[in-house]
């Protein structure tokens, strides 16, 4: 490394691009200033100039081809911020297999090939490092990795999707239903044009896997964890969850047992009081457990140009480190180590209290015969609400919390539930935070 | 390094000690798959060796002479947990010259000595790492320095200290009086029998000094910190806050401006529905705002045997990396680089909005000459209440909440206020969060 400088390479000028770029430039002193070293930002590849993007780039070598980048020998860095699959991890191959080190935001990548890049990665003696794919700016994955490295993890507990946040939230405070808060999120442009990947539960999913990597020291495929999406949240239920005192949040759950751990994404209760509760808006939130240090939780944007390229700027400056090493010498611990093999819980051995909200029709014996179902399955009911009869039809709604059930249980009872006639088929079933 | 193994020295085995030993003992293959290096615990100093501590130090070499483990050439890294100024600084300098890295987590001497101690680091190609000593497990040192080192820092709000939140939290919620508070929390052993150093807001100063060093990248000692403690409010303040949608807090403030910093520790009245409010009990939380990333908070425990050894073992952990260095190189951006000169603004020149506390004589006037002469000084009333007279002393508490208005006129209102014989000398004035 001549004088003290670093050879950054940006392959994308979308928001995140933009982001890292202004960054670089804008900040060159004061990451100066703390680190000592000069980044310099020497290539960006980008297949679309004609944008306006408001960034000075008379002294960056503009291309549209990226292995102008890649197979540039002064380039130390690159940083990928295109998303998707492909070129993404053609790209990224490369960047490694040329001994450079790779920064990406890419948590869908990440999620699913993450363990052939990690691989890719050390055999070449270089870093691949990925924080902000998950909570944005916030600093989760250095945290869990580093700040509490002396710690089992016993939970964690997260709010990793803005944008199904953002339509909870408005949900909740505005009364929306959900097609309305949905739409006022696409306005604000907290939601895509299609959303499924966020209302789906998916992307919090990948999110998750990232994080249950780093916590459990194993691989985690996000399609091995079990994932509901909000859609079936209505404003009714905001509302019965108002009255027990609390409100519902897509949360992304890990949680450690003996013989295993036990992954979830889905719509949930939390009680008013817990801090998780008061994340409102877009934002994220990660509350974790360790042995040692107990309770903390991290809190920030969980998306957007400036804060995404904050994270992304932040692994620039640890992987400048890695160029002052001993030839050969790695930082094992900023790599993640997946040498343990740690067994997934199935959700169905899982026990939760339970949200369930069925509509009925209003008349005697209804009750009576869904408690002695739920009684049958050793489910016991905590609280219930039933509301008077408005509509024609005389179908009513009767929302039931219950105490911890297993989930195995819980199939069972709403499997018969839902077979008798005056119970319509669209019930929701909800699992409560404890 | 011989087999990747880091031999580490602990002096002082109290609480905190214990906690660093207890964590390198059963948490040695957790530390061992994630690192890569095995963390040898080789000896420990201290002069009290006849406490039960539960521990097994059968494989350690356990003495009262700190000097053994100092003049080890084995030893790579000391952690120093005996607290104070001596022996700690002569202990800390003698590690640091002898190239030994060194964790603390003892704020008052970073707080105070701190400049001398990194220069002498600097000298001798190590560092000194104290991430323990602010916020305890929370990984807030690291989170500035590392996770959020694209931003200039444009706020930080601590709760920093656990003895005074926890106080403060039980006058709020069991409407108890300051007195009765504090025993409770000296009962739990959230408060020691001398708690002068917390209440008085030293404590949160010492760690505002250290976050605010970080941010600045200029070393502020902490006695140029305005600092007021919380002894002065009483559980009616803490009901009047309540009314007005808010609880109070003592608060550690970093405000960067254009032409300086504004630090400050007091007791702060903070709106309900911001999450800062909702940190309780002897819990800590930092809200930081960068020019990036935008709004983040870190939460977690303050203090303890366990949180405050995760701290002190993540610094242990990130510092075993620097072993794996080329000759002479250093981790530039690791320590931390105080090349600016930053100007601290005086408190008198900040603008703040007021909650005003008086009793005055229940008679006519009285108000309209408290608003006359806060008036003639540009302060403008947002809210009042006053009370009706129940004492037989005739006296009442009158309530005011200001727009803004800046620190010196405040003093100059209140100075002429208090000499009307119809307000008591003992007035209240806090400020609020805005």
């Amino acid at each position: 490394m001549e004088n003290r400088q670093v050879n950054i390479g940006i392959i994308g000028l979308g928001t995140v691009g933009t982001g890292v770029a202004r960054i670089l430039l804008e900040q060159k002193d004061l990451l100066e200033t703390r680190s000592g070293l000069n980044f310099n930002l020497k290539t960006i590849a980008e297949l679309d100039w004609s944008k306006e993007r408001d960034l000075d780039l008379s002294c960056v070598n503009c291309t549209t081809n990226a292995h102008e980048l890649l197979d540039d020998p002064e380039i130390n860095i690159v940083v990928e911020t295109i998303g998707g699959y492909e070129p993404a991890f053609s790209f990224i191959s490369k960047a490694l297999k040329n001994r450079k080190h790779v920064v990406t935001a890419n948590k869908a990548l990440i999620a699913t090939k993450g363990m052939e890049l990690y691989k890719i990665a050390q055999e070449n003696d270089v870093d691949l490092l990925f924080e902000a794919s998950v909570g944005g700016g916030i600093p989760i994955i250095k945290g869990l990795r580093e700040g509490l490295v002396a710690n089992r993890f016993e939970s964690i507990y997260g709010i990793l999707n803005g944008t199904t946040n953002y339509i909870l939230t408005k949900m909740h405070q505005e009364d929306l239903d959900f097609d309305d808060a949905l739409k006022m999120a696409q306005e604000k442009g907290f939601a895509e044009a299609d959303p499924t990947l966020d209302i789906s539960g998916g992307d919090a999913a990948h999110k998750l896997a990232i994080l249950s990597t780093i916590a459990s020291n194993s691989f985690i495929p996000f399609d091995k964890i079990y994932v509901e999406g909000i859609t079936g949240i209505t404003k009714m239920d905001m509302n019965f969850a108002q009255s027990f005192g609390m409100t519902i949040k897509l949360l992304a759950i890990y949680k450690r047992y003996n013989d295993g751990v036990d992954l979830r994404v889905h719509p949930t209760l939390i009680d008013n009081s817990h801090l998780l509760a008061a994340v409102g808006n877009e934002l994220n939130a990660v509350f974790v457990k360790g042995d040692f240090v107990g309770n903390t939780m991290f809190y920030g944007p969980g998306a957007g140009e400036r804060p995404t390229a904050s994270a992304i700027v932040s692994d620039i400056v640890d992987l400048s480190r890695d160029l002052l090493l001993k030839e050969g010498e790695k930082y094992c611990n900023r790599a993640i180590s997946l040498t343990q093999d740690v067994r997934l819980i199935p959700v169905e051995d899982i026990e939760n209290r339970f949200y369930l909200r069925f509509t009925t029709k209003d008349e005697p014996g209804v009750l009576s015969m869904i408690s002695g179902v739920l009684a049958e399955h050793n489910i016991s009911i905590a609280s219930m609400v039933q509301l008077e009869s408005h509509g024609k039809d005389n179908f009513v709604p009767i929302v039931l919390l219950t105490h911890k059930a297993l989930e195995k249980s819980m199939n069972e009872a709403l499997e018969k539930i839902v077979r008798y006639d005056f119970v319509k088929k669209d019930y929701l079933r909800l699992r409560i935070f404890e």
